[in-house]
């Protein structure tokens, strides 16, 4: 493949999850990169990934990339973090376009931003316990200090729009306890839902802490990485989004829109069968 | 079938769940029938049901079906309630077996033990959508005042073994909250994970108030199923369980005890490829 020429047709940034999660890094994706067209895929026959073991979520991630390969994309993004943790690789030696997850980024912003390089990273079991955000982050500096804390109990409490209930409070307090104790100075949101809860963890951890967000930094390394690779859109460019799931269309396009902060008119519906989709 | 003659062979009773929830079906199963040989698939690859469509719910319970059916099974269990809120019928026309759910007897116990006919009832969100129970008990009792309510963060709860932490009586107290103004006089649980929960609902909802544990009412419909259709395993054999799942043996076989009350031995990982079951 030839990164420096332009593809022939108008090819579109592919970006699959679980679910609607990953329409949070999407939304941070539109935002920077208006012109391009998106193709999302939530895997919601299948979802939760965070609980899952590292076999599954690797054929499930290679599973969703194939039906995207399928609908001319220039780029893959793995918005979910347990798939990046776990199918990254896998991923990048299967397909022939760049795929881009949000462990590496969102390590390499918290490493920017800390000062004294106590870091604390919030994930799904699946995530925290492959270890990925802890490598990627003692890489880029091997003195920092990893707190990791996997926090299962975040999405349901977000998905049922239980982020106000003083229940949700009471679970982040317990999630954040070894994070305080440590004295950590920056927080790494490692889930795609956890923005939703980023207000109720800076009241917990204190205004000094810094809060990164994992899906913001891959959206401003996806704008640097279409740039040098020149595989931008014209900039004058129109982008189209279209939405695939693999259950309940209705569904995702009522919750998604929280995740979005934006309206979704369609969503279409495949199914997988013998590892392909089908629609 | 010639329901009146013993199989020629020794044959078991197949249960599936979506994880390890219908263990506790299973466990009041073992209780009531010691001599009987079980199988029990626990689909962990695709959990949780409770959030997902009647269509991928039917799909999915059909394949969990098949799967069994071919390990001699006389008998299929639909130990999950949401399976059974949907699949229940497409089951018994797909199959040569008896299948038996939980929501029928579940709901002939609530209405033998309801004083007033005022029946809540707990459970996934596609129980609750379904109907199932609410049907099941007004064909009993056309007269009967039904409450239903959708506890979606139950299970997590329960998962993440929560029940004990504060936060669970505040989510407790939450979707009680309508029941105890509508003064049921009866709750049912319906969902296997509920009764992990009974001792916090027990005290929200006060003394007077009957609990209905579908997989304990399941279990002894079960038990008179076998004897009537004469389909019951020697007195004096020494039943075997055999384990399934579709992701992570050693997770189910870790949380698998707390649901099941007893040693798990084995469990064997299969995966679900185009629509069948291989191992």
């Amino acid at each position: 493949m030839n990164m420096s020429a332009k593809p022939l047709l108008p090819a579109s940034i592919g970006v699959f999850d679980s679910g609607v999660g990953g329409l949070t890094v999407l939304h941070q994706l539109q935002k920077r990169l208006p012109q391009e067209n998106f193709v999302y895929l939530g895997d919601t026959a299948r979802l939760p990934y965070g609980d899952k073991s590292g076999d599954t979520i690797i054929r499930y991630s290679l599973e969703n990339a194939a039906f995207l390969m399928e609908k001319n994309v220039k780029m893959i993004v793995v918005a979910c973090n347990t798939a990046s943790s776990y199918a990254l690789e896998p991923l990048q030696q299967a397909l022939g376009v760049p795929v881009i997850g949000v462990i590496e980024p969102g390590a390499e912003q918290a490493v920017r931003v800390s000062e004294h390089g106590r870091i604390g990273v919030l994930g799904t079991k699946a995530t925290i316990n492959s270890g990925a955000y802890q490598k990627a982050i003692l890489r880029r500096n091997s003195r920092a200090n990893v707190f990791q804390v996997a926090c299962p109990l975040f999405v349901p409490l977000v998905e049922e729009r239980y982020t106000e209930h003083p229940a949700a409070r009471l679970i982040v307090q317990e999630y954040l306890k070894p994070l305080k104790a440590q004295h950590v100075d920056t927080v790494l949101l490692g889930c795609t839902h956890y923005p939703l809860l980023k207000d109720l963890i800076i009241e917990e951890m204190g205004l000094g802490v810094e809060i990164v967000d994992s899906g913001a930094s891959c959206a401003e390394k996806i704008k640097i990485v279409l740039k040098e690779w020149n595989l931008q859109a014209a900039n004058d460019a129109i982008g189209s989004h279209s939405y695939f799931v693999s259950d309940d269309p209705l569904k995702f396009q009522a919750i998604g829109q929280q995740f979005l902060g934006m309206a979704i008119d369609k969503v279409e519906l495949i199914s997988f069968f013998s590892g392909k989709a089908t629609r």
